[in-house]
């Protein structure tokens, strides 16, 4: 469990197709930093049982991954979105020859975007 | 199983999450456009077999849709590089004075894509 920034991450994205439980789990153990003593005591089980629903989780957000892809393709598009503005603050102060450039740069970006869906 | 579009889109979006069975099947009805009596005879199984398939992964799109809501956010995205778009194209020919009112138009555009994430 040492990734815990990764973890959010895919729990933000996939979090919906996890089993009631399972999300309330991860929750109080990422979200709220509960240890797995805690946890387990909240929930009335072992330690060792809320360490494999959090293992079992884990493997399952990374196999949605392996298969959607929808944290890779969110951090591309906040990439593309983040050029998009930085060519638009170009343009502002461009002269006239540069900020057709740029525009070309900006729509190109954009239909970057929108081919990867 | 009238709304095909919609059964398409979905399966863009989900089809890896399904089963390689259910997917196959899948594939054969929407895409290759075969009946459900040629399907059960290519795998050797009952149209009504077949049916069930059907039904039940139509059922696991939809419930996916509910929890992700990721065509809903494809279609939402699309709509904004395209208002995106229309924007670079208003810029290229308006004076200085629009310029500016459309490059602000056109972070905002930008910035809404990137909240929705």
């Amino acid at each position: 469990m040492e990734n815990t920034l990764r973890m959010a991450l895919l729990f933000d994205f996939y979090g919906p197709l996890l089993t009631e439980r399972q999300a309330h789990v991860f929750q109080m153990y990422f979200h709220e930093d509960l240890s797995l003593g805690e946890v387990g005591e909240e929930l009335d089980v072992s330690r060792q049982a809320i360490y494999d629903i959090l293992k079992r989780s884990g493997t399952l957000l990374e196999d949605f991954e392996s298969k959607l892809g929808l944290v890779a393709k969110h951090q591309e598009r906040q990439r593309l979105y983040d050029e998009a503005l930085a060519l638009i603050e170009l343009c502002r102060t461009a002269d006239l020859k540069d900020r057709d450039q740029y525009l070309t740069e900006l729509a190109e970006t954009i239909k970057q975007a929108q081919r990867q869906g």
